[in-house]
């Protein structure tokens, strides 16, 4: 599977909108496998997996160095799914590292699946607003404006929701930037619920689990001041969710969704 | 607990290194229960806490709205544990929802606690390199030029292992941070093992899980090229992991582990 996914992006900014072929980066998921069991899935971008199955189990402390590793094993058709062999005489259990395992099914292991369970699992979105090229433009800065703690050390996330009109509801900074995105969602309980209307705008990037988050409490606009990786930007295109890139300077990339931008 | 966590950092640039009083971002694990039963611990800027368990259980599906949450109520002297207390009728399996619960302990959950579990769990770090300013200077610079996909998508993390001397020994990118730098990590195995006298550049922030990644691998120097966070600087601190951050342009901040730098 390529480090990269083509996709047809509309570039709003100085001139006419246009669609133009783009690259993203590629992030699908990757099942790790102990003595048959799943212990973790990971959101990886593809390549060099064995590696990352070497390595995770290092650094996690599942092994103590490379000598109890026996070989890291494709299972099956190798649809993103592996099994860590460990060296004779080495025992672990599994149920000690097992973590992160939403997206694991029966069918295997892959992005579509992810889609799917999700698309199960969350509600319908709302229509929700009608977007405003000049008023997206105007988030980052206003974000900007409202942090506080990011002056002083420089170290963290911030998600902020904002009316289509770009009045800011409610701003949240952490260290994580799932935290951020969760704060703020908790805040909007009281504020401003259910959240149909508004527009999630994060100061990182834009991952599948930014979208899910976002799908799953009902926020039907996501933007971001860098790039969505591809299982974001396929999933916000199934729900029909909209997910804006590189919005910063005079203009953004519309990834899906684009019918809610103003004609 | 506060939003930011004094720090003495070493500012090592154009004139004599000099330490002054710099602002980390803090970050320390919060517990959240349900049922009286631990299913999650979160690395997070403390402030907000009621709004990050209840946007959490939101997002990610632990229940269908604000209607299905009667509070969020701390747990004990609240040392950063949270009880979801779901709305009369509304039942659900703690089990399904599981994770990341590495920092949980008979003790209650706090980053003291996370940096004692690490440092039974880690081995003793080796004396590791001498750092020279100018080589770790050179280093993003390398990094950069080695990158292969972020210039195509904007979209990656990368992380670098170097000699002392600055030479490149592996860079790998993914979406996720923590994947990049476990691929670096399976890569050196079998090219530079075990990687005592290595140097770990990352693109992004320096957190907990990195250092404790590092730590658990042996590696005894981590820079990146902006912040590190109060819990990743502590943890240096105490085993000795050099960790230097803000490494980009003339200069660099060094928080712990400054006796790696040649005088």
């Amino acid at each position: 599977m390529p480090k990269t996914t083509p996709w047809d992006v509309l570039r709003v900014g100085d001139k006419q909108p246009t669609v133009f072929p783009d690259a993203l980066v590629t992030e699908e998921p990757i099942e790790i496998s102990l003595d048959g069991t799943p212990i973790a899935v990971l959101m990886r971008t593809p390549g060099d997996d064995e590696e990352l199955v070497a390595g995770f189990a290092i650094t996690e402390g599942i092994v103590l160095g490379p000598a109890e590793i026996e070989r890291v094993a494709p299972i099956g058709d190798n649809q993103g799914r592996y099994e860590l062999v460990l060296a004779g005489g080495v025992s672990v259990d599994p149920e000690q590292f097992r973590r992160n395992l939403f997206a694991s099914s029966s069918c295997g292991v892959c992005g579509k699946a992810s889609i799917d369970a999700l698309r199960v699992a969350a509600p319908p979105l709302p229509q929700g607003p009608e977007l405003a090229a000049d008023v997206l433009l105007s988030l980052p800065g206003a974000m900007l404006e409202a942090q506080e703690t990011f002056s002083v050390t420089g170290g963290l996330h911030a998600a902020a929701a904002f009316t289509a009109t770009g009045e800011l509801v409610v701003l949240r900074e952490d260290v994580g930037r799932h935290n951020a995105f969760d704060k703020v969602v908790g805040a909007l309980i009281g504020a401003a619920w259910p959240p149909h209307d508004l527009v999630l705008v994060v100061s990182g990037r834009i991952s599948f689990e930014i979208v899910q988050k976002a799908a799953v409490a009902g926020i039907p606009v996501v933007c971001g001041v860098s790039a969505a990786s591809s299982l974001a930007v396929e999933l916000g295109e199934e729900l029909g969710l909209t997910v804006i890139g590189f919005l910063r300077g005079r203009g953004f990339n519309v990834y899906s969704g684009a019918g809610r931008l103003e004609a």
